[in-house]
């Protein structure tokens, strides 16, 4: 039985966590953390110890599972390898040197454990085929669709993908590339284009082309419980890591 | 028994012009006009006239099927509607002021037609469809996707599909656009993307969004031979027009 | 400025409704029934009537918009004929007989009205889409898509939208069906395919085939609130209309 | 320089694959094996060998690339491991227990090959993909779209796809079966829905569903020309396998 604590547990992520947690065979919600959890409507299993700061924390769990905030994430999982707790992190905001710096810690404690700014587990597949399909198919455009609200273009995701797709590339992609915007914003030799219309939510469609055919992957993300799916793999696969690994898909 | 002269009858669409009206009951292929008539391999019912040039035609044929060049076009219409015969023109290369003087001629002569730059029922069907629903829907992007070797882009049909989406719409849509090539071309408050790669041949799409729900619409065009079911449509409506028409969707 | 009743207000999509016209410049929120409306939590303007039985009804409003119960409806929309305010019906459970009974009426009280069982305008305008293309493209499959508890194949609007394929061609489709279950169910010569998989909502897709090309319809139901674009089409159009219309497509 | 020799040169698929090796660098065309070989009107360079019968080849050439008929593949296999020529087979035909028996032959002759009954590289990832994204979300259907003159239905590579997401599956997918064609053709617990319209080519969609999400996977083949991409990779790795592998996925 894996002891499971999970910071961040008042949030709206966090709470989904703790549903997951309670639902999982093997695993047990031994502790949480969160600043206001004494006055949060959450109700927890009797066994789970309640805490509202890293001070607290007297005991070493399994896993540390953190959905908290851009300020707190790097302080909590630092502190999760220093007391030997594997940590699973989808809290986003951490930068390429306090990542470089961590996994250079969970080295020195020989821990392993996982850093992922996307759950989606379709979206992570995307990108992990799209990578894939590179090697053979090296022509590629990124169509990515979200609603009209989103003031950002093109999308983290989309960025991503098109960097999965240069790595992938075993050979050069032909470059003409028109000098109009209706050609898309050029990525690694990826052509991205961002659809913004109300209705739509997360969307994102990877195209491939070579002679005489196609092969299209795409994505739909309807709803933010999707990310759970994600996290219920992570923890099944969190005991086999040697390393503080970055991305989701490393895992699949 | 409907009278049919085919002009340009040696040429790829001619050709196909020319099988159509075979198969084609009610109809007859009474003549053919082409330049390299006598020299061609073209087989033909032995009724059939062959004509190389204008002057040689002495008959008032019902109508008048052109598929020839953007140098004859002009003269041919112009011929045809002072002769009594009910043009189809498929040609391209016609002058919107030419339009508009034939358009006059036609009225004078008291005889219809249609002037068709596109012939491809699924591409007509979808800008009359895109512009019925721009009334109910104003949010819309349009995504054509070419095989690599299209130089230009957007692609002539999607600017007309854009055309009709503003033709359509009975409410201004809300301009909030990001001055970035990730969100395509801005053509009539409709963005445009344009997909270009290998194996693809001439695709489009067109997105509605509205509150909690979207609308798309999609054509592919796999083949040339497509562009003879719009033709077939263009022959069984023809007698019942009393102007020269622009555009096949008029007759839709 | 158009008085509305709203029957039926406190329900979801009545409470819709009352936001709808109460943002709606030109219409006034006159008067809303419902048994339980004393209870109820719905924040109303002062000026607004409220009912909790149709005998307390004792004025005449300019439309009256129902959302409620398969129970309520006929007497519902009987009542508001006999009192000439305009109906717009939201609510099913309408029998066909029920239909032309209603409609008997209008005509006897020369008043005009909607009954629509489906207010989702990409739906309704994918059926209109559909029976227009069928007359040129005979040829049709149906892809529905929706969550896997929905316990009921194929879907009732997949099943209008044979309907109104069958009802729009012009010409007889070859029938060479296949004794397989892959291929479908045959409903009216348009084979219905149903998907059901966690994850999806509600989605419908038309596909026609000609020679060397294909046209697509398809419309993706995402949220429930989308309703509400059609209610605001039906509200707009409403006092044109001279008979008790059945169908959202035919305001359209 | 890799010598090749192509054994059903004069067919369509072999003269695309003479074409391949004569473009390709360090592949040269060193014989060609046909019956009608000498009738034929297929342009070869003068080093290359003609030959119009198996008991002719009198030398060992490197590799062995057939595009034969299913009358013929079985004994050219097995006189190219006999002859230690590395065979690449895109000829159908090989029933299951010749294959086995002919990957027997091969570790006897130490001698790798391939046997790839599918060269569609945009077919073969999507199945590869397909496998892999059903170990995470189990729940996936099935649709094939072809041409309306295929015949049969389901399509043999939609069996297969099958075949593979149930291979690829680590948990059991809930059975909620309704009696009803219009939910396809149920197999290995993965709903097959075929579609079958004119102007379509080839295409096949997987679509899974998790919570909250949905991933798809589409591949189209525009033109038979698309299966030299998957020889062309079958050439370059042909040199690393020690066993006579089936299916080109199995070499990605």
């Amino acid at each position: 039985m894996y002891q499971v604590l999970v910071a961040g547990a008042t949030g709206k992520m966090g709470r989904k966590a703790v549903e997951l947690i309670e639902q999982k065979s093997n695993f047990a919600l031994a502790a949480v953390l969160a600043p206001s959890i004494a006055d949060s409507d959450l109700t927890l299993p009797q066994t789970t110890q309640c805490f509202s700061d890293l001070s607290q924390i007297n005991h070493s769990y399994d896993i540390w599972l953190d959905f908290t905030t851009p300020q707190a994430v790097y302080q909590n999982t630092e502190f999760a390898l220093q007391h030997q707790m594997r940590p699973i992190i989808g809290t986003s905001g951490l930068t390429e040197q306090q990542v470089a710096s961590l996994q250079q810690l969970a080295q020195q404690q020989q821990i392993g454990g996982l850093i992922a700014p996307n759950f989606g587990l379709s979206a992570v597949l995307l990108m992990k085929f799209a990578k894939m399909a590179a090697q053979y198919l090296p022509d590629a455009e990124i169509i990515e669709l979200h609603h009209a609200d989103k003031k950002d273009a093109p999308s983290g995701t989309a960025l991503a993908t098109a960097q999965q797709i240069q790595a992938g590339r075993t050979q050069p992609v032909k470059k003409t590339w028109s000098q109009n915007s209706a050609r898309g914003l050029n990525v690694d030799g990826v052509p991205i284009h961002a659809v913004r219309l109300p209705g739509y939510i997360a969307h994102e469609e990877v195209l491939f082309g070579g002679t005489g055919e196609a092969l299209t992957i795409r994505q739909d993300s309807f709803d933010r419980g999707s990310f759970m799916t994600g996290v219920n793999v992570a923890l099944d696969k969190i005991s086999d890591l040697t390393q503080l690994v970055f991305g989701l898909e490393n895992l699949l």
